[in-house]
């Protein structure tokens, strides 16, 4: 079932029945290398997850690599949900957003779009982002879309990505201490917290926003914000993703109050999982409203409770929760006539392989 | 299964799989304050029926009122059916005609058409429709109206809507004693009879159709009768009701007649329900059959037998019948696939609720 978050049902019921394209951004930062801070991906090869989550998303395969990504614990990626929801129901399109990769996927025929972005340094020194030049290609990229179905579903793989919203979240003045999400269950704090505090330490005083974000960030964070400025709501749009895009919905925020403009978010909403909106450790609701302007926002209520396989079962104790578009895959799924039964059963399906 | 009223069954084949934008056509006339002629809705509050509908079926929700439109014995209405359809397999769009509604439905991001009709009186005084207007109101939209779908399924929700419609077709001059449905199992012959004679008594000898239809009938049926008119067969149409909607057929043809007019009704249908169809005390093969156009009909033999709710179980029995474009809708799953098992159940998880 589909539930609020914040706002109506109105804007995902009125998305029932109709066709999604499909986008998904990846990125790499360096900070996923500091060691403990990420369980998304392989220890010594995190910066291949988004690489391999998109070969598998798409073909099934992960073609970088002889194993799907899986954490430490075993946890396998979330692409999984993504990857058996294209399968029961598939997106009318799927393209990918190469937003500074280290290693290209091996496809064809998909569509890569790519925009000489490179994978930004690791926070805790300077992540030297050219910010404002990526913000310029989110908005022309926006501008210039043309989506062939009646929505897109904007997922993400970024490695880190719970670690470098948080700092931007803190650099641009958000009191959200304690409110970003991470794929732990038991999030390595410690690690967090002090790559953070690195971080926002590396910025001076007359910073400008572009000057933070360039510092702090990463490029999948300001080349979205860009990206959802540039849609300028002619389309709606869900945000498939935790705290993540929660904080790309921050940073569009904070560059409409330092440039005094508005937005239109009435076509602009953000979905995500359960296992987001339930996280003791997190509160992407206060994020969300965070926002001077109005987001509908929704999660799924599935879950793994009725899989016998461990690794999935380890979602429901809280860890991995989101990404790769999961959560915006499962609400498009539930939309669209699937059943907790059956997605789960393509879900196993995949392990099984 | 689907079975034939009249015609054959290839326009309904050609349909199987194809997309349906479904419309929902909506009014209210006085008629339905006449004690007793109709149990389409909570007593007293009848008026609000067809905005609960339009509700329920977009959101699954009922935001007018607090509960949903129940019979005094408690049969739920049929827009139950056309949710659990859209939940199983949604309809490509949903819009709804606001054709004269005294309370506008609580609605976001659906898209409502509105005509500036307003809801009309008592046929037993007056129904005082500017019925030219509406009937030209139908037209332009018809004509102006674009589908992105493969074809229209076109509902209705207006109390006392079987009273109106009979009337009508008895004014237009169509032999058509106990020929029309009503939401009860056993008819309040007397009221509706009272209430028909009152109307028809309203008619002088030098009344043109307009002015008949002004008179005694109801706004959906004028303006669905312009706008099957405008749409001219460029797309299919599936007018999804029993007699209600035989009666807009009957309408159009005595139009035509008096215009000395033609038609080419081959993407013109009629999809209702088993119940309609075997209903004993009305007969929509005959109503149909008075149309001097061919026309391709349809039932569905869906029926509530494997329920153990007593509420649905009342279906079967002879109650509510139809409505909201439930044999229609049931109609459409079953050219997409679904059983009645599946039906049955998404209703039952709906009452549940």
């Amino acid at each position: 079932m589909i539930k609020n978050i914040t706002g109506q049902k109105d804007f995902i019921e009125n998305l029932r029945g109709k066709k999604a394209t499909f986008l998904l951004a990846l990125s790499n930062t360096n900070t996923a290398n500091i060691k403990g801070i990420t369980q998304a991906g392989i220890p010594n090869m995190i910066h291949l997850t988004p690489t391999l989550d998109s070969e598998f998303v798409c073909t099934g395969e992960v073609r970088s690599l002889n194993n799907i990504a899986k954490t430490p614990k075993g946890v396998p990626t979330p692409a999984l949900i993504t990857r058996a929801i294209h399968l029961l129901l598939p997106y009318a399109n799927i393209e990918l957003l190469d937003l500074g990769l280290q290693i290209r996927p091996k496809l064809n025929y998909f569509k890569i779009h790519r925009f000489k972005i490179n994978s930004s340094d690791s926070i805790h020194t300077n992540a030297n982002i050219n910010a404002h030049d990526i913000f310029q290609k989110g908005i022309e990229f926006g501008k210039n879309y043309t989506c062939k179905n009646d929505y897109i579903i904007l997922g993400e793989s970024v490695p880190s990505g719970t670690t470098t919203a948080n700092a931007t979240a803190l650099a641009l003045g958000y009191d959200c201490q304690n409110k970003f999400s991470s794929s732990f269950k038991n999030t390595p704090d410690k690690i967090k917290q002090d790559t953070i505090k690195q971080a926002l330490n590396n910025i001076n005083n007359d910073d400008d926003i572009f000057d933070i974000l360039s510092k702090v960030s990463d490029n999948m964070l300001i080349f979205n914000a860009g990206f959802i400025l540039g849609v300028n709501n002619k389309i709606p749009i869900i945000l498939a993703g935790g705290t993540q895009m929660a904080c790309v919905l921050l940073v569009v925020n904070k560059i409409l109050k330092v440039m005094d403009g508005k937005i239109d978010s009435s076509n602009l909403s953000l979905c995500t999982t359960q296992w987001v909106v339930n996280d003791v450790n997190s509160n992407i609701k206060d994020l969300i409203n965070m926002c001077d302007f109005k987001i509908n926002s929704y999660y799924s209520n599935f879950n793994f409770s009725t899989t016998k396989y461990p690794a999935l079962k380890l979602y429901d104790d809280g860890e991995a929760k989101e990404g790769v578009g999961a959560g915006g895959s499962l609400i498009y799924g539930l939309l669209n006539g699937l059943t907790q039964e059956l997605i789960t059963k393509k879900v196993e399906s995949l392990l099984k392989e």
